[in-house]
């Protein structure tokens, strides 16, 4: 059973405060193994991927097979059902197309003492996107990782993706086709993160590394972390609803669920102050548990880290949720946009009570690579800043210097730095002299 | 004597592919030392703290004297010299004006299937801000980070800064007041970034720590980011300068030697199509090193890392100077603009021989907080997005749910993830049966 609270009970404060604080995932330090594979890579290069990729994914490879051909891309892409390749086509279209929206734009302007400031973005020139095998394999995620990088411009994306046996994935190729990924190798393991990081005789480096995985991508990531770029290390997938007695408790059991089938660490929380629609959906997910064929990851993560927490109101509960600052977080209540304004910190929000977290997942057209383990109090979801660099940008003429190239002068004095305030003096003696 | 090179010898490539590589810096592993500073204030709070600054700060505080009154404030401030007070005055109103420009729109638009979609940035709710004491303690890193932070919206803003033997800098206090800063803590090292991560009995947590430090700070961020956001962790300072002969050698050679001054580990690079120029700058740069007070730190940096390098053209330089991708970049020629279209990475741009980099250390506008250590390939200087969050907004209809739903059925089917499809699958059924 989930945890269930109520916050007019006492107590309630504790109690809340250890579902905030609740400990869900225990990574295993792998860290000393990752080292070791990282400078195995860097110091031998392909013979390192070629040993480590028989050893881990028991495929025998030479150096000119580790890419994955456009042949290979072909046929697997071909064998794709057309129903599949068309949600696959409609998800990329409509992610492309909210993308396109984010990107910023140049700025340049001149202020009141004549200086032209502004600043570019400029894009990332090559970017490396790690997608995990097996299970995890998830062309849906290959869509968001790959399609803000070809948005913001990166000229060069290269996607590793293990091939446990040889096989390869179909519905991953096609996506990484549909993204416009310029190169695909079959590698995984923190050996791959090495390879894009610090580049092989095969693969060139590239400038950061976005992608979810196991442990050891983790680690690996943290590890070249300087070197090159990385975006979040994610935890496990969290959801928050607020609801209130106008929706249909099953829809809300089943978003519970889908954040609980992701994982048995993945936690799912419903808000409302109405208690019997918190009795509804627990039952209706106690009921709809039993249909899923992960039941038994969703119910581990129901069981162990879901809650349920009856609320004073809607305000409360946003009060509360801005707590968690949840990863994802429906607003299932009759007038969602009035709640919109009190909510300070989520990665994404779903607004009533036909939008399912799951369209997020795949055809919404947000990201869904999102911050977890409440850092959304301080970060936000993958976006084409992500692959984006901001260049700031200033020319003083001489008139702007000398108004305000004194004030420049006496701080760096102040500051104790004499060659920075020498490099204005020297300006505006010129200045002078010329004058 | 700093590196000389001509891109038309042999072996150019080997000799410029070093000074790409060369490792300027030698940090010390402390992390073993800092994690033990974090459990100790996390275990024992303000008593911890105390003991720590009287260790290390030969500094006897009482839990109610760690954060400075605004009476200490208000005098240490009054005793500012008018003409530095003026100064930090026009620095802040010109960091300020520039970074007001950066804070980004939120979005909203209905797309084709009647989906409204879109984003808002929210304020990182409570920044901390490390300050360094003795030398490093500048009043215009405190406006550089202290600033953006408010200019975002950040209603909390506090400050740590280790006051040795209980010695305030007054202008560090002023640049903190003229910022909007909240709080200031006499407090430094691992334990004041423990603390604003953790939280004490007399300071409250914070979501996000920016600000410079030595080894200890930084390891402490590097031990704490996760619990909470983080800036960059700051190598050490680096010009690169682009420059044709029609510029003033002495200028150039100052501008070089204000990165150089900073740190033995610091490196100017001059790049140039005039071999007059190079050698030009070369004497300059003898010449004015024997008059600086700091000239011990400048000469070292100038012969372990200096180079000036000979190309055969502007475009030539350019392209050098994106393998670099420097922190601060100066264009000094004739032309500077029809230049920037082929500059690709670099945190800061100066344009033309009347913008030393000097100017936005201080009083430019544009941050001076910048990606060190070619890490402009893949980031930003610091500015207003980093203390906002994005969070992306999703509203379905009816009939939107319509339109796209089924897609997003079979990815979910396809990535094995029944729960997810259901969610979708029970609002579509609802839909018909309503019909």
């Amino acid at each position: 059973m989930p945890i269930r609270l109520n916050s007019r009970d006492p107590g309630f404060e504790e109690a809340f405060a250890r579902l905030l604080t609740m400990k869900r995932e225990d990574a295993p330090d792998v860290a000393e193994t990752v080292a070791g594979i990282i400078a195995d890579v860097r110091a031998r290069g392909d013979a390192a991927l070629l040993e480590l990729t028989a050893r881990f994914d028991r495929l025998e490879l030479t150096a000119d097979r580790l890419r994955i051909s456009a042949d290979e891309i072909d046929a697997a892409v071909g064998s794709v059902p057309p129903g599949q390749r068309e949600a696959l086509e409609l998800a990329a279209a409509r992610i492309r197309a909210y993308h396109e929206r984010q990107l910023p734009e140049d700025a340049s302007f001149t202020d009141d003492v004549g200086a032209t400031l502004g600043w570019r973005f400029t894009p990332i020139a090559a970017a490396g996107l790690y997608v995990p095998g097996g299970t995890a394999s998830y062309p849906s995620s290959v869509l968001m990782n790959a399609i803000p990088a070809k948005v913001a411009g990166v000229p060069r994306l290269a996607v590793t993706v293990p091939c446990p046996d040889g096989v390869l994935n179909p519905l991953v190729l096609l996506a990484a086709r549909l993204s416009g990924v310029d190169e695909v190798y079959r590698l995984g393991g923190a050996q791959a993160v090495a390879a894009l990081a610090y580049g092989t005789e095969s693969i060139a480096p590239v400038d950061k590394i976005t992608g979810p995985g196991n442990a050891f991508v983790a680690a690996a990531k943290r590890a070249v972390f300087g070197k090159v770029g990385i975006d979040m290390i994610a935890g496990p997938s969290e959801i928050l609803v607020i609801a209130d007695d106008t929706v249909e408790p099953e829809f809300i059991a089943l978003d519970l669920l889908s954040q609980a089938e992701h994982d048995e660490s993945a936690q799912a929380i419903l808000l409302t102050d109405s208690p019997a629609l918190a009795d509804a959906v627990e039952a209706e997910v106690a009921r709809l548990l039993a249909t899923l064929p992960r039941a038994a990851i969703a119910g581990a993560s129901w069981r162990d880290f879901g809650a349920v927490v009856v609320t004073r109101n809607l305000s409360e509960a946003a009060e509360l949720s801005n707590r968690v600052a949840p990863e994802h977080l429906e607003i299932c209540t009759e007038d969602p946009e009035a709640l919109l304004p009190e909510i300070a910190h989520a990665g994404a929000i779903f607004l009533g009570q036909w939008t399912p977290e799951a369209i997020g997942d795949y055809v919404g057209g947000p990201n869904h690579v999102l911050p977890t383990a409440r850092s959304a109090r301080f970060s936000s979801g993958l976006n084409v800043m992500d692959f984006l660099k901001r260049t700031t940008l200033a020319k003083m003429t001489p008139e702007a210097l000398k108004a305000i190239g004194p004030a420049a002068e006496v701080l760096a004095q102040a500051e104790g730095l004499t060659a920075h305030g020498a490099s204005v003096t020297a300006r505006l003696e010129r200045l002078n002299r010329e004058e």
